[in-house]
């Protein structure tokens, strides 16, 4: 063993005192690839399914039909290894995004539920006849997969779900007034057989959807909810850090007398918005005459740019309810149709939307509260001269998610030391951690200092193991 | 104001320092019914979907068409409003089930991923062509929920992932030897045209499932997989406090070599089930000569036994990795298959059999780990002589779910206090809130005492608030 080996050794032994030169030797475990993997300590990246695999050996393949890439998001989701096209407009949703989507859900949920709201789900199976009856099963056309049944019984798969909820509460017999509002929502696939299914997750034939439907006594009462549920989106989309406007709307095949979206401005957006950039206005251009340049109501000028819908809220008034019979009985137990609105929330777009407008041309930046995972470690390079900072780097790991609760689960080890760590970095980079940290040079001195990446505000800083502990201990995780 | 009135003011003025006479007049809160509903404080049952409404008024109308409730489980489901059918073997999930059905969820995604389970999630719509390669296209027949796309391109619904999965595999290039064993699962809607849906959510149309599929380098490795995924199931069954079996099973149209269920002994249950009284012998009647009484392994004598399958594991070898070229690399660069297997746990089927095995024939009993809600707090009737309870109830329900933080979120306060506390315990019975808190005349007592029921053990304690807290801290939630 060499002098300079030595030194490094003694110097690991003060750092982490218990710890035997065997111990020290045998840094890598062995792995029996005959076994089943058993209840792991450590979350390791090359045991994770994907991205690893798909940079390697796919994205070659996919970057030659550059038709088929047609957005950031799409590209970059595709080759990292987060969605993977299945059929035309259907993608497997790969372990990272699974995250990701678990995480929104976990917000949304608790947006919902402080107002209110109750969380059902309902089939996707919908019977033809609930769609003749309100007229949208001809009106639809061919945006609706229809089969039947093997007794030839038709079906569509919903797509969105006014019907079926009208019908649910119409079964209920007749609701008091007292327990209006109601708020109910799911969050469940949708399908719809776009004619164009493009841009990834963003216009997809299969996708989730948080859809909730309301339920109220009165117009006045109806317009309060209608209110309250937008001011619940905002909440959702802020606390994602999203900038994002709230347009006035067109009311489309849903129907009902007010409409607004929820648009995060992208260059690649489907919807042309006009804003105004004197007073609060903004309209979908679907909702204004196309030629207008004056605010209608400041006369301010009007600008315009592209967005992509990633809410969508509906006063509905009577539509559905007349046609389903949904009413209440009022305290004079008088028999009164129910006053609906319907909302509308895209969870795969809003994933694929924040990677579209979040990251960079080659590198995925997430909202930090719905990140896949949160932290990414890297250890030294086997064979190079900082090698044993792996210990160190092992040891952090442990405490971290010992010390932090929130980053149980949440601290990804990449143990590919058969990599630089500047490849490994790039990696890192480019799936969007919001912390990245590395065992560089100054992993020798007294403390040890740790290169910690913020890779959204690009920050870099050097943190002792406390000092990690410290800024972990601030992140917010669903 | 009556004497009596007088000292009971002050005796609880006693109790809650503070109070003042008209916070203890101004008992209920003026609800706006034109309001949308604020974030509430409480979570009360007057505002819950269902199970209220649906007790009053529909149950008479589904218990004369008796024919309809065929088993314990749909009918006290349905009964409860739990769920609501929609078109034949398709339900609504009402909003108790739906939180019973995430906390399992939550049960389940703890023992896959301390396995290495890693979670995914695959389209609905599955190309025929991926179906025709495996040659259960033909196979499954009317099973199969088929339609065509606006393209006439041909799908089914899956209700199953063999062939999605493998596909997915196959695509992603070569994987290394290193990165098995591979478990990667799902827990979404599956789809099955049954020809007699029947039992409510035990065989449905739609219904949710988990599946698991896992890829192995080599038959011993892939044995040593559906050990370590059999022995997780096992724990998801123990943790929900199930008396289950596990029997050697017939492979049907999923194929493989070996294959075992995971069965509730029960008497509506679809399978005939052989168990051996004196070694650990026990077999689906499929597997065995139907004649046959002595046990193939100790000569024991076998006794039959009808049983519900919440559990399903396959070991399938090459079956389907030959058919998609399903492929690894080993350490010598060599392609070889991988060997497969797949495992369900039917979601919904859990949810409805917990019901089905626990239950009485008129009051639900859940596994206390996944009962929709943990508590429920009755407080005295309105005008009642233990009116004034109603104060120090709101004053257990605020400590518990500020003191316990697992009880947050999972405490029901019974407001419907135009009913007597009898009627109410009635309700709460039959819907199995695991704990019920009674304010009832030791709560007069100096200290008050509350009557809490622990409805899995029928035993009754007399608790003062302290003692109710501390009951309560132990309360496992997912």
């Amino acid at each position: 063993m060499a002098l300079g080996m030595e030194w490094l050794l003694r110097r690991w032994k003060e750092l982490l005192p218990g710890l035997t030169t065997r111990a020290l030797q045998r840094q890598y475990r062995y792995r029996c690839h005959h076994g089943p993997p058993h209840r792991a300590k450590r979350l390791v990246l090359s045991q994770l399914f994907q991205p690893l695999n798909l940079r390697e050996d796919i994205v070659a393949g996919l970057e030659s039909k550059p038709d088929d890439l047609t957005c950031k998001s799409q590209r970059l989701m595709i080759q990292a290894g987060l969605i993977h096209p299945s059929s035309p407009g259907c993608y497997y949703y790969m372990p990272y995004t699974v995250r990701a989507m678990e995480k929104l859900v976990k917000v949304i949920d608790q947006e919902m539920q402080a107002i209110g709201g109750q969380k059902l789900n309902m089939p996707s199976l919908s019977s033809a006849e609930l769609w003749r009856t309100s007229g949208r099963w001809d009106l639809m056309g061919k945006e609706l997969f229809r089969l039947a049944d093997r007794h030839s019984k038709e079906y569509c798969l919903g797509p969105t779900h006014e019907e079926t909820i009208a019908d649910l509460i119409a079964s209920q017999g007749s609701l008091s007034y007292k327990q209006l509002p109601l708020l109910l929502y799911q969050i469940t696939r949708k399908f719809r057989d776009e004619p164009k299914p493009r841009f990834g997750l963003l216009r997809s034939r299969e996708f989730y959807m948080k859809d909730m439907y309301t339920f109220d006594t009165c117009e006045e009462a109806a317009r309060q909810t209608y209110s309250l549920v937008s001011e619940a989106y905002c909440n959702v989309f802020n606390s994602l850090g999203f900038h994002f406007v709230k347009v006035q709307a067109d009311t489309g095949s849903i129907g009902g007398s007010m409409s607004h979206e929820f648009q995060l401005p992208a260059g690649i957006g489907e919807d042309r918005l006009m804003i105004c950039s004197n007073c609060s206005f903004s309209a979908n251009m679907e909702t204004i005459n196309p030629d207008q340049t004056d605010c209608p109501v400041c006369k301010g000028k009007l600008s315009e740019t592209k967005g992509i819908e990633v809410g969508h809220t509906f006063y509905l008034g009577t539509k559905y309810s007349s046609v389903f019979n949904v009413s209440f009985h009022t305290a004079q137990n008088k028999p009164v149709l129910a006053e609906m609105g319907c909302y509308g929330l895209g969870i795969t777009r809003i994933l694929a939307a924040s990677v579209e407008v979040l990251s960079t041309e080659d590198s995925i930046r997430w909202p930090t509260l719905i990140a896949p995972y949160q932290v990414c470690l890297i250890p030294p390079k086997k064979g190079s001269r900082e090698e044993m900072g792996a210990m160190l780097m092992d040891n952090l790991y442990d405490s971290i998610v010992e010390v932090v609760p929130q980053i149980k689960g949440e601290a990804v080890l990449d143990d590919r030391t058969h990599l630089t760590i500047g490849k490994r970095l790039k990696d890192a980079n480019r799936l969007g951690y919001p912390y990245v940290i590395i065992a560089g040079k100054k992993v020798f001195d007294n403390p040890p200092e740790f290169e910690v990446w913020n890779q959204n505000t690009g920050e870099i800083m050097f943190l002792t193991k406390e000092g990690v502990i410290e800024l972990l201990s601030k992140v917010q995780v669903p």
